[in-house]
């Protein structure tokens, strides 16, 4: 029997002291987190589903059941953690979906209670929860911080120390971004905001951690803004270092206890009217809220997902550093293969400490999806210790990385072939290669958004009946989140248009169960083409610096215009990389960015 | 001073009798069409401005003013004929739009009434406008049937002859309709429906006429079908001849009179779930409901949308009959061109007149574009009596014209040249038909939505800074409304998918003011295509058949797949259209059909 069958007994004890029938468990923070700090990581504790994703794990408890559902990706080592700790796995997508909510509507009688902790779930969630409970004549109870009380070892929550991201590197001062945060508040008819996505405040105050939340630089707080000039930073005293109270200090903002928000916005002036996005702020908060709240939040995605011409010039140097360690990686995977001794374990290892040896590499931007031949095609994929296989044999090598540079954050994917690839995995690589290109050199008005777009990187693959089902781009944040709204090139529709500055990942990928995986990701920002009589339009700049394998291109089914794109891609890639590199590197680059031609 | 002043001064008299500060007045009818006959004209009776289209002209009349609403198609035709009616022309979109509701909710003290009869506005525009006028304390009148009052020479409903739509080129008896629209209606959870849009309730009967709504062989009724077995059409009774009322006896379909619908609706029992489309239905209808209703209608739309086996081999039939209709049209257009003596009106006299020598074509399917280089680039251009001019010099004639045929709707557009036509004309063109094409090839996974393909058909204007911002494609109706939902191809998200069956329009094109326009336009069937370890896949099947102009492409831009995809859409013209031709008409289309080729 595991510890979890007690912790589950206990908790059970409790719902009944407190008249709680059926518990309700996030697997978040009150900042919505998709990596939550230990701190808020109780569900894993209760449960045993180390999932890192906290937004894809939610529990359910009964008095003489209990449940955990998650995602299609967790479905195995779900079902195996799970195993004699008291939960049974529901399932959220695929073909045997249940809706969590719709499942405790049914299960749950009328009459009896339903708690929460109301500082884990959002206002948006929450409202649908409780639609549903009210429907049934289920009464819910948002008041029930059941870790408070059986959480006896709960971890504190992250002590570490902020630093200052320098406006140099980000070319705009917080006294401008909060101007412009405000102009945008009060575009959604509101006077007052506040923010409680972590990604959101590092941008606005310029700071940052490590060790918060893993692989992106966001520290835990929540920050006030209004139009009277009021800049409060709720925040735990003990991450800020003199420097940090300077910066805040100049800039006019106010330190107070994290935890005493809620009491705050519960004493805001009955006439302030106070902005809430009502997906990334908690219903705890929303509960306390005196005054008037305002659901919105679209004006501000937008500006942080806009970067500007510093930052963009500095993710150029970001660029460049993590070209120069995938060159280092690369180089040590091919000498290293014959030997037998790679693993993928190994190379996830390698690639994160040849990252991480340059001084400005502050973390990956998340753990790399490193995965051989039939590894490859699990979409999301990590090595570990009871997956881990040797790189042997002849096939594919997908290595899906990142680092968070304090010039800009990176997100590459290459595949790779050692060994000899067959006909076929050259023939699916230079499908996808096609499209990766078709998108790169889009053209494209003013108001366009990335759904629009998306068939570009798909078409050669659907012309043979292939296809990939994730998204074909995401945004991505500047030393912030790797992933990161409001545009998005994907199958269905998101209402953002690309705007330019904004950044998008570029990865279309085959995935052939069983057999091999192949993906190539570039990062493009978008930018002003030219105006013509037909309006303004826009195109990419592909920032990502490192070579594609020529030696997987089916050159066949490419066209001059093709290969003339990827020639010049990597003679951009050979000048920018080779004055950064040792003789013996620069001649190894050299090779893998010869121009290739249609014979 | 027009005599629309008097009748505005009666409307103001009425207006103060009945306690109406503001009247709002629609351009529709009951069932919300898009082109209501007479009997519901009286917003262009009343105001003199003549707009085809009765959804894009709303009036608004107050004691001391008086507003018409209409759209950027319109605007130069409604501030001439709104001169002296006491009306002053307000834009619905560019960028000098005013949202009437907005306006008027404004512009109405708190506290007054504002009056609309309630049958010619839909349930969701109600709602929308009741909003905000709640919102500014300001009262609805939805009984406000102003026309009764002042329209003293209103014309009768139409009573045109209703005819049977043969069950052999329908594919479906009525029977089998019937069933298939109440599985959709339970999907919905509701027991009952009533149908208001004509072309649905059209397609569910199996009943046609002519003359009623211009340019669709639908007829002004409404339909109401329930789960007990219940089908009864309310509908003016001199419509039907023996052949109709056998043909609704055996389906066992009673016949109400048209205006009993309302009580009808009223008396419905309590217990019964009244589906109702809100944007198809009026809300005087709605208001009269006395059982539950109950909002939607996706499920109904998709079974008109997708067209049997049996209505695309009669499609097919349709098609050779417009092919042949435009050989001898172009033919004729070739031949009397060098005498300097066609107009744009006598062409459109021409093509309707050949169109409507075959028995079987019953109308055009809408009023031809037939316009002549500058007025080409008039997107939605119809020739007048002040409008037309002489068809002389080099240049691009556009013709975009269809038929009202029995075995089916078509819409094609063709723009030839006539005389030289320059090197830009050409260039441009052939990015259109590139765009056509790669339209035409697309190969898509089941679920994709037409606005995730629109770019295939942009994206080599795109590439140039050209573009054209009507949609790609809209569904079509078969003998029924040319533009029918739910699926389209467009910039603007549509959530409904391209499934088999489904007939779409392919209709890219560029227009250069002042110069001229260019539109290549060919209705494409969704098919199957093949199943695979991916998927299902779907593609298109050209069903327009008549050649595009070769002497307008510029070859050094098409690729070869390109022009082999012309080369065997030419070859299936005509080897489809020639056994239907005369020989010197066999000589002309083989020459306009030889294959082509990039030297």
């Amino acid at each position: 029997m595991k510890k979890n069958m007690e912790y589950l007994s206990s908790l059970r004890e409790v719902m009944k002291q407190k008249g709680i029938d059926c518990a309700i468990i996030s697997g978040t923070d009150p900042h919505q987190s998709e990596l939550p700090p230990a701190h808020w990581r109780g569900r894993e504790w209760l449960t045993g589903f180390e999932s890192v994703n906290g937004t894809n794990g939610t529990a359910v408890v009964l008095p003489d059941a209990a449940y955990c559902w998650t995602d299609s990706r967790y479905f195995i080592q779900a079902e195996d953690q799970l195993a004699g700790t008291g939960f049974k796995m529901m399932k959220e997508d695929g073909p045997e979906a249940v809706s969590l909510i719709d499942w405790v509507a049914e299960n749950v009688a009328s009459g009896k209670t339903v708690g929460i902790d109301g500082m884990t779930f959002s206002i948006a969630w929450c409202q649908r929860l409780e639609q549903e409970l009210t429907d049934n004549g289920i009464k819910l109870d948002v008041n029930f911080p059941l870790f408070d009380y059986i959480y006896k070892e709960r971890p504190e929550r992250p002590k570490n120390k902020l630093f200052v991201h320098d406006e140099e590197i980000v070319g705009e001062t917080v006294e401008s971004k909060v101007e412009r945060v405000m102009t945008a508040v009060k575009s959604e008819l509101a006077n007052a905001v506040l923010l409680s996505a972590l990604d959101d405040i590092a941008w606005v105050t310029n700071l940052r951690t490590a060790g918060d939340i893993a692989f992106s630089p966001i520290f835990v707080a929540f920050l006030y803004l209004d139009e009277k000039g009021s800049r409060i930073l709720f925040v735990d005293k003990e991450k800020l270092t003199d420097e940090v109270e300077a910066h805040l200090a100049k800039y006019n903002f106010e330190v107070r206890p994290y935890e005493s928000v809620t009491d705050f916005v519960g004493k805001l002036p009955k006439e302030s009217r106070l902005l809430l996005d009502p997906v990334k702020t908690c219903r705890g908060i929303y509960d306390h809220v005196g005054c008037t709240p305002v659901f919105g939040g679209d004006a501000l995605a937008k500006l942080k997902s806009v970067k500007n011409d510093t930052m963009i010039s500095h993710l150029e140097t970001a660029m460049e550093k993590d070209g120069v360690a995938l060159t280092r990686f690369f180089m040590a995977v091919e000498k290293e293969y014959p030997t037998g001794k790679l693993t993928e374990m190994s190379l996830a290892r390698l690639i994160r400490e040849i990252r991480l040896s340059d001084p400005s590499c502050v973390d990956e931007s998340f753990a790399p999806i490193l995965g051989w031949n039939a590894h490859g095609a699990i979409v999301h994929y990590e090595p570990t210790e009871e997956s881990d296989v040797p790189i042997v044999g002849d096939g594919l090598l997908l290595v899906d990385s990142g680092g968070q540079y304090i010039y800009g954050t990176t997100d590459i994917t290459r595949t790779v072939a050692l060994g000899t690839p067959t006909k076929e995995m050259k023939h699916d690589f230079s499908l996808v290669l096609k499209g990766n290109i078709a998108l790169s050199r889009a053209i494209f008005p003013k108001g366009t958004r990335g759904t629009q777009l998306d068939v570009l990187a798909r078409q050669f693959l659907w012309a043979e009946g292939k296809a990939y089902y994730h998204g074909t781009g995401h945004g991505v944040g500047f030393f912030i989140n790797c992933h990161e709204g409001p545009q998005a090139i994907r199958l269905n529709d998101v209402p953002a248009p690309l705007e330019p500055g904004m950044i998008t990942s570029n990865e279309p990928g085959l995935y052939l169960e069983g057999k091999y995986g192949i993906r190539t990701e570039n990062l493009i920002v978008c930018e002003t083409w030219k105006t013509t009589e037909f309006g303004e339009f826009y195109h990419f700049e592909t920032m990502t610096l490192f070579p594609i394998d020529t030696d997987l291109i089916d050159y066949s089914i490419m066209t001059d215009e093709e290969l003339d794109w990827l020639n010049e891609y990597h003679a951009k890639v050979f000048a920018r990389l080779s004055p950064l590199l040792a003789p013996e590197e620069v001649k190894w680059l050299e090779k893998k960015c010869a121009p290739v031609y249609n014979f």
